[in-house]
């Protein structure tokens, strides 16, 4: 038996212990890994200390190695308290959601459960472990970590820690299994039979290329190639305001703006160049249409260096940095065709005064999160108020936008009979009706 | 381009016409086409006919050929009201699912969403085509058909009318289209770009080469592999009766029963023999572990031909026909670890008097149904109350079970705001803090 599917095989028998444990005993574990947590802080920060020394040897990047330190302001205690965060949530297994009497003594229920065994791969950030430990359990669910190895002394601390939080519970030490190298997740990606969701947060390449070798389900966000439309009815200072937000106040994140459309027509003299001005000051090069750069040309706005030509591939890139491509639509139609046909389908905004042309934009655009006045950056897990999150989604089906517990959670029907059978009803043999009562 | 890009491409652009189309217009499609269904019932009857006649010139088993009958009783008019069925359902897009102030000012809603375009492959019963268009206009999806070669005239028939229908509507007609070959569906699975879902029904080996060969989610029914476990304290007749039918109302159903097993000690000597003499009368063959095989043979149950021994291999074959697996077990637990490793979590039958020991099973066995003293027939969508199905799930995330409307939606947030920037907000580096309040 290879490795990977012996830890698989392991996660799959941890999980149909975990299946039926209640609310309680599965809060029981995780008040338990935050104390485990609490009490051990010194040997982890020791541990983050080596990542940390090891990342600056290996010349990791200044603000990579910022987001390594669990050290830094409250961090630590964010980290467990987000633990008993988790465990304060609503039990999101076994809510009815559908219910109805087939007939008489024959009941069925729709009941939410775990999904069973899920693959999780994600960056280095160090607390990512804990958030994602917490909602597993919290959802029933056995879960299978695999984290960036920039924090892998640190990865390797905790889940030891979380292992010895759960021996004296319900919860069995295979529900949470760290493995280390990127050979074992490869290994993984082939146990279909025991692993039933992977959720890879990571670049656009490491998210293609695990739905290229497995089988399984994969729950991902391929690209955040966010967007924002401008009607030409927008008021000037929330475009701006919007605009900028979307696109500068975290230029690595998923939800934060790629491209940028306007009407053409006065919008082009009016709002453009206040937004381009806007960008510029805060040191967004502006990659634009040759009809936006005449628009700028004759409203004066001038940068050599941060006003440059677009190519059409432009409105296709991820570029993650401060840098925004820039174009003009004949209105909101062509910029729901543009946006359908070039977004990643994550979160995409429209800022207009007109609610009629805002549900226009949103009942049109194909995406997870379409927002209307607003800035992309609200795309996020925390700031919908779920807690945490174990990614933003941009699957079509499943789970879509910030998945909290219920993206972990699937359902199943039970029927509750006593003694009836198929033949005895209509369509299978017999005479009888079925009621379909709601209950 | 080639011709599978085409069609792909064209139901993308369908889709996108179709998402913001509303409730009324879906209803009035449907409507037409049943009109022109009913209205056109010679010429489909026909089409039919031909069918029928390559069928008997090919051999084709007769139970099959009796499936391709459209004109038998009332089959052709069922087919159209089942259309207008699906029209009276309520409508199963904008639901608001959640509701959240954010903040003043800041409302993030969840709606339900079509998922966009849909390969839909299945077998070969004429009235499946209208059935499966309904469902996907309905829900406002563009649906890609491919159904069994041996209806072919018959399909496209009723294909070609459809469109003719959707000529008239608000529904562009790239959102039902018909497609006749195998190499077709090949070059369809690479157009993950287009395509957001494959739903195949029918063989084991199909759902399977199909995920091998696809990037884009696949919501199928790999197996029908489905169990009954008898606890001692089962009332006799309602276990045999249970049995029974579970086995034997449709046998090349997939949720007709293909394992068996009961609690070891008394119940070898009450129970199993009249299930077994039930069994027998039936004419079904017992296949059986050799502690089954003597307790029968100490009751004086005897069936030299009917009562054979089992391998491994028995207890993981879906026979779909008058063959069943029968094994012992200690009692509950041994059941549901057998049926977690085992069956294919399709559907799974405990017969029991007591709610305790029916309430373990059901919260700790993994498969989409979950019943209690109730035949394993009862799975299906028309007997669910659904209306029709698009097909029997047996996947792990986004739908599970008879998947009807619902499991052709998906969710989209809306985020309303009035200028919200998220830097105002803690955790993006302002002081606002959330709301987060239910609306």
């Amino acid at each position: 038996m290879s490795s990977a599917e012996e830890i698989a095989k392991t996660a799959a028998a941890a999980s149909a212990v975990l299946r039926p444990v209640s609310n309680e005993a599965r809060n029981a574990a995780l008040t338990k890994i935050a104390e485990i947590l609490m009490a051990n802080k010194a040997s982890i920060v020791e541990a983050n200390k080596i990542d940390l020394e090891n990342a600056e040897k290996n010349s990791v990047a200044g603000p990579l190695v910022k987001r390594l330190d669990l050290s830094k302001g409250d961090k630590f205690d964010a980290m467990c308290q987000g633990v008993l965060d988790v465990a304060a949530l609503p039990d999101p297994i076994g809510k009815v959601t559908f219910a109805s009497k087939l007939d008489d003594g024959l009941e069925l229920y729709r009941l939410t459960c775990p999904i069973g065994v899920v693959l999780a791969i994600f960056e280095s950030r160090p607390e990512v472990i804990a958030n994602i430990t917490a909602l597993a359990i919290k959802s029933g669910n056995a879960v299978i970590l695999k984290g960036g190895k920039e924090s892998l002394s640190t990865f390797t601390v905790i889940s030891k820690l979380v292992r010895e939080a759960l021996a004296g519970t319900e919860i069995p030490s295979g529900a949470v299994q760290l493995i280390e190298s990127r050979q074992d997740v490869a290994g993984l990606l082939s146990q279909d039979q025991y692993i039933d969701l992977v959720i890879p947060r990571g670049s656009n390449e490491l998210v293609r290329s695990i739905k290229d070798n497995t089988k399984i389900p994969v729950l991902g966000h391929a690209d955040g190639l966010c967007n924002a439309y401008i009607n030409g009815d927008a008021d000037v200072d929330m475009a701006v305001r919007v605009v900028v937000d979307s696109k500068t106040n975290y230029v690595a994140a998923c939800n934060a703006i790629e491209g940028l459309l306007i009407q053409r027509g006065e919008a082009l003299t009016t709002l453009l160049p206040e937004i381009a001005k806007g960008l510029l000051t805060a040191g967004v090069t502006l990659k634009v249409t040759p009809e936006i750069a005449d628009a700028l040309a004759k409203a004066g706005v001038a940068d050599a260096e941060k006003i440059v030509p677009a190519e059409d591939k432009d409105f296709e890139t991820e570029f993650l940095s401060l840098v925004l491509a820039v174009g003009a639509v004949d209105g909101v139609e062509e910029a729901i065709a543009h946006i359908n046909k070039h977004s990643s389908k994550h979160t995409d905004v429209i800022v207009t005064s007109s609610e009629e042309t805002a549900n226009k934009f949103m009942n049109s655009v194909d995406s997870a999160g379409v927002y209307w006045n607003a800035s992309t950056r609200f795309a996020d897990g925390f700031r919908y108020g779920f807690g945490t999150e174990v990614g933003i989604s941009t699957s079509k089906i499943h789970a879509r936008g910030p998945v909290g517990l219920e993206g972990l959670t699937c359902y199943h029907y039970q029927l509750r009979g006593s003694g009836q059978v198929a033949g005895d009803y209509v369509g299978a043999g017999g005479k009888k009706e079925f009621k379909h009562e709601k209950l």
